[in-house]
This record gives structure tokens, sequence and C-alpha cells, in this order.
């Protein structure tokens, strides 16, 4: 496998608290979802999140990664349902910080004790690129430049 | 503000190469998007991944990050496109690792000049939550159970 990129572009008009932004997905499937402060960190009325996006990021990650531990070792699993529930909270330093990602996955798998389900639920953790993203990071690199 | 919590959930089938999940976002507005591993490391399809959701999150965070950080400087911003791209890559080790997270913003905004725009975009990096999460990381949490 090469290296693979995916890429999303948001829109932003205005200042924090009263402006908006647009988000779009460089494969179409997410498209023109609204982003605000308010929706954020407050009721959601509808309106997606950075912190929703990486719960959704970790979720579909660990379900892959965990798939492929069970398939590994003879049980692919008939279903695994896995939620990624993503805390956002003061910083003491000001503003605010992503402080976890609880995952909880019910899976539907035969030929396995509830011990060997959670012993292969761990290496599957251990195994999953966005749950290894956010214990070890990743580089970034910032551009910017005016119209 | 108290801690904020957003949630997402993926229901797998299958083993990885040939299972497929679906992954609904706790808003709404993240709904019944498929992912495949084929999707995610090959051509997209039409499909999102954990990849292009860690673009999704990041982009949008920055997004916010910035405008705040120019209106606190008396500089809202008309408008600012920010546009994240996601590296995946073999890992040494094994499997797949997310090693890069670029950020590119384009910028309308009245009355700085590009090298004003520049500093101004570094520093709304550095308050950027979703940044700090590739930068520093968070806490993981993993539950597990059979149905």
């Amino acid at each position: 496998m090469a290296v693979t990129q995916r890429s999303a572009k948001t829109v932003w008009n205005g200042d924090l608290a009263s402006g908006s932004g647009t988000l779009n997905g460089g494969s179409g499937a997410i498209s023109d979802l609204g982003v605000t402060w308010a929706a954020r960190t407050e009721e959601s009325g509808g309106k997606t999140s950075p912190e929703e996006l990486i719960a959704s990021a970790h979720s579909s990650c660990y379900a892959m990664a965990f798939s492929n531990v069970l398939s590994g070792a003879g049980h692919a699993p008939d279903s695994l349902e896995v939620t990624a529930t993503v805390d956002l909270e003061p910083n003491p330093d000001g503003g605010v910080m992503v402080t976890r990602s609880a995952l909880n996955v019910v899976g539907k798998v035969s030929g396995l004790s509830e011990d060997q389900f959670a012993e292969y639920a761990k290496q599957g953790e251990q195994g999953c690129p966005i749950s290894n993203l956010i214990r070890n990071g990743a580089k970034i690199e910032l551009s910017a430049s005016l119209k």
C-alpha cells in the first residue's frame, strides 16, 4: 500500500461566536454540513462538530481493527456495534481540550467466551490506527495565505 | 462550560477485507454512511473513511480556532477556507498508521499583511483543540461485551 490521502474542507465566515462554517469531505459522503461554536458546545441542534467527527473516526476505525483481529483468530464477527464518545472540557490553561475517547463494543461472535472477546477487544484497540493517533500523535503542518 | 460529549456508532458485519460498516453520528448530521477497508485504502468510491473524518474534524476545528484569534485581534475574517489532508501509511511495525495532518488556509481578511496573517494562523493552530489532540493525545477507554 502506498500513502493514502484523504481531505476535507471547511469554509468559515465571521467570528467564532456568531459565525458559521460549511464542511465538505473529499469523497462526497460528507456534504455541506453546517458547523457552529454553539452547536459544538451546547445543544447540537442536528449539527455535527469536530468532536463528533473524532468519535466517528475512532468508532469506524476500531470496528475495522477489531474485526481484523477476530477474523485472524478464526472468529469473524457476525456484528460489532462500536460506540465512541468524545469529551470536550475547559482547559485549565484556557480554551477547551479533548480529554477522552471512550469506546464501547457489543459483539455477536460465535465460539468465544466473554473473557476471550474482551482480550481480543484490547488487541484490536492496540492495533487501531486512530487509537494510535490519539495515543502517539502525528505531524501537523500549516500553510497560510491571503486571497 | 461543562463537559460536552459527542458520540458516533459504527455497526460492522464480517471480516476486514470483505465486511462493511455503517456509521451514524449522535447529532443526526452524519447518517448511515458506509465504510469499507477497500474504500479507506484504495479509491474512496464516494465513501468516507476514518482519515477523511479526522481531516473533517481538524479542518472544522481549526477554522473556528483561527477565526477566534483573528476576531480577538480586531480582524474577524470575511472567510477562511481550511483544507486538512491526512496521510495513512504502512507502519514499519505492521499495519497502518496516520502520519500527518496538513492544514492549508486561504483567508479573506481586511487590514492584514501576509506576514501578520501567517503569524495569526500559527497562533490559531496552537490553540486548536483538535491540533492539540493530535499533538498531545487524550485518554482512551474500552469496554467490551458479547450480545
